[in-house]
């Protein structure tokens, strides 16, 4: 890492505890995790976010503000001067001896944050504090060092950003439950002939929260070959569950010209390379997370990261559940769609590692996944690894214009609101695939953390849009 | 820029056309802008989206599809695979002899993108097929770029990306239009004592749309000390001018124990980042902007990337004014907001360049701007470009928690759902500052468009959220 020139006259801690060599005057700025008062010495452990770890800061009887700034409380907030030089203390190499002390806010016995360490679900109670615990810090630093990654990969591959709308009057999956979005009156809306009168609301038709950029992201794609969105997305389901939130981020590339096997190439890549660069890159913070988050953290990253991606067909998948010498909860049918235990198992016992199960009957699958010459299924892939289960869900888009429209009559779905999505089959279509990647559950897997209201800054679940 | 490998088996026009010596066997795959059949020859203008410009596919009478290939439309698919070589035409480095062309989608006469140039209002209606576009080519490449390098300058200077939530029950501005979001029954909504009951709503409160992720931005602050925020936001303001959309993305910095001065400096250094890389980066596409667009754009934008900032007071600028020997059509008065026409006068006749205004009357600002120590003005900041008027808002946060609360109740603001946001002030508060950016107005100013509309790749609009 390079230095960093920051706008507000300090260094930022991450970067003087990775010096080489003493430094005579320097100002650091951040939070004390502890005030440490001894007989003649008194110790802050600071912290600014630019990293875990803690900068000792010395503090001498003689400074002038000794008496209040040796009383501090846990998260006090101080600008300190001083010289970086040798630490004599052990596990650490650089303490700050200080000669300036400005006290910048102070906290009182209601802080929530004191020393000891506190549930995560405590935390999410004050989600506006915990960006300071270092659990968090970690999961939010690795999180911002991720989003680069994303950009950064497609930018290196050729692929360009594409930021598809928010606001919709279209239901990509045709059957997603999403948020209206909406400026009527809800107490007297307008109303013609007894019904609301949505030609009067905001966008003069019935609008909603995006669930996904795929279809427009098609658009793009047979503009600029290779596309990507990275962007919120949204579900209204009344699910309280761990892996869950109403309010997601989701990466969807797109490929012109790509067929499913373009597609699981590229999702390995993917995936490869944003393993490899969160352990290059958050090498500390990762150490933190398989400490005190997922034990074997570590271990599971860098075997993913040189891992062979395996490829079964559906069809095959269900072969060897069937074989399986041990019960499932959910019984394995062929022609239905593969429950959380039946991926874990595959990917967890049979194989180990990474795995693509292809080929999905057409019956379970969304209406623009391209039919196979089977009739039965279609070019489906689902990337499954240990411990998460998919991670990934993608498909070779149907290109052919007869079979979509077929396909959108046997769906129900209406294609007229559809036409400029059928259009792009009509001029200049090609084959074309993508994929999803939920950004909070790449998060999961990357961090160790659980539940998705942990990996997201502030979270939104039913009943709750705090902070 | 070094090659690509894409996983479809072409190579990127843009980087055959900057090829330094033949090359024997290649693919590459896109649409065909032009198609010209002479009489023993026929030549396809192929574009990739990659860059705006189009290689010449040359195409031998004995290919064995010939015949339907030379009679292709504009807009059809092919793969050609075969020979570049040096070309004989004025004007091109290099071309193609094909081999081998696949056809893998065709148009027809209802194809609405042919040769001839077409109006920004057209292509808007078409806004599916537009970014086959050259000028939205263009326009949309820039875009791509720019993202990439707000998330590389703000990595390099150290600041951590943060995803503050789309769906709020807090309104930033305390004033501003918002979207209401709900998955309650528009026609029957439940009602406790006649009123409608939002404690039943997904989030059991009154929910609508961000306008702003700076307040979740600033609790992230004091824990990382430098943050910035990317993501859409919305006004439900029912103005159709050519400046404001109902969905945009905004850029938020944020940094704990920056004043004013620091803040202008961020903001400096991030325009001239960003107009500096574009300039680096997608030279081909402005210089196409510079061309059809807006005449003078490279030299406006070479001009900005070596300025001087300027910076006067409001209430120095307001004298300006008084003293302009031109009339307005809006009065100067301190007290009130600058009109686009001051703020135009200021940028471009004045100083001629970019110009911060400081240091505005607190009555015409937001509550959470700190109040300066003439208690008239608070520590806010407006950069004003030429051609443009403002682009930049910012402003130093109040951290004193009595200033604050005092600001808010003379404001009519409740505290008690801002509770999260005083926290901050009340625990290791620091003073800090930071300014949001218009994405769309910043490319607006970068390659010259008019419209909002025709920046955003699907723009919602009042009556508008088609595709």
């Amino acid at each position: 890492m390079t230095d960093v020139i920051t706008f507000t006259g300090r260094t930022p801690i991450k970067q003087l505890l990775a010096a080489v060599a003493p430094l005579t005057e320097l100002t650091v700025k951040g939070w004390a995790r502890t005030v440490r008062r001894g007989k003649d010495v008194a110790f802050i452990a600071l912290n600014d976010g630019s990293c875990c770890a803690t900068l000792q800061i010395v503090l001498d009887p003689k400074l002038p503000n000794y008496e209040e700034v040796s009383r501090l409380g846990t998260g006090a907030c101080v600008a300190v001067t001083g010289a970086l030089v040798a630490s004599p203390a052990a596990g650490q190499q650089w303490e700050l001896q200080a000669t300036l002390v400005a006290i910048l806010g102070t906290t009182d016995e209601d802080y929530p944050l004191q020393k000891k360490r506190h549930s995560f679900e405590f935390m999410r109670e004050i989600a506006h504090l915990r960006p300071r615990a270092n659990a968090f810090g970690a999961v939010f630093r690795i999180r911002s060092a991720l989003a680069f990654a994303v950009h950064q990969f497609f930018r290196e591959h050729g692929f360009m950003y594409v930021q598809t709308p928010i606001i919709t009057a279209s239901d990509c999956e045709g059957a997603g439950e999403m948020f209206r979005v909406t400026t009527l009156d809800a107490e007297q809306p307008p109303r013609v002939a007894g019904q609301i009168d949505y030609r009067r609301d905001f966008f003069a038709e019935r609008t909603g929260l995006t669930v996904s950029g795929q279809l427009e992201g098609e658009l793009f794609a047979t503009a600029f070959s290779d596309i990507y969105t990275f962007g919120p997305t949204f579900r209204a389901e009344n699910s309280n569950t761990s892996r869950h939130a109403a309010e997601f981020w989701m990466i969807e590339p797109e490929m012109a010209f790509a067929d499913l096997a373009a597609d699981c190439q590229l999702a390995e890549a993917f995936l490869r390379y944003l393993v490899t660069f969160a352990l290059n890159e958050c090498s500390e913070d990762l150490a933190f997370c398989n400490e005190r988050i997922e034990t074997g953290l570590l271990a599971k990253l860098e075997a993913l990261a040189q891992a062979t991606f395996e490829t079964i067909s559906y069809t095959e998948a269900v072969k060897l559940l069937e074989k399986a010498d041990r019960p499932f909860e959910f019984p394995v049918v062929w022609g239905r769609d593969l429950q959380s235990e039946h991926e874990r198992y595959l990917t967890e016992e049979v194989f180990n590692g990474p795995l693509f199960v292809t080929d999905y009957p057409q019956e379970i699958k969304a209406f623009y996944m391209r039919r196979n010459d089977d009739d039965r299924t279609v070019a489906a892939m689902d990337l499954l690894v240990p411990r998460v289960g998919e991670l990934i869900g993608g498909s070779q888009r149907e290109e052919r214009l007869d079979v979509l429209d077929e396909r959108m009559r046997t769906c129900g779905i209406d294609p007229a609101p559809l036409n400029w999505y059928r259009d792009i089959r009509r001029w200049g279509g090609c084959p074309h695939a993508g994929f999803g990647l939920g950004f909070e559950r790449l998060l999961m897997y990357v961090t160790g953390m659980e539940n998705i209201r942990d990996v997201i800054p502030f979270p939104r679940t039913p009943g709750n849009a705090r902070f």
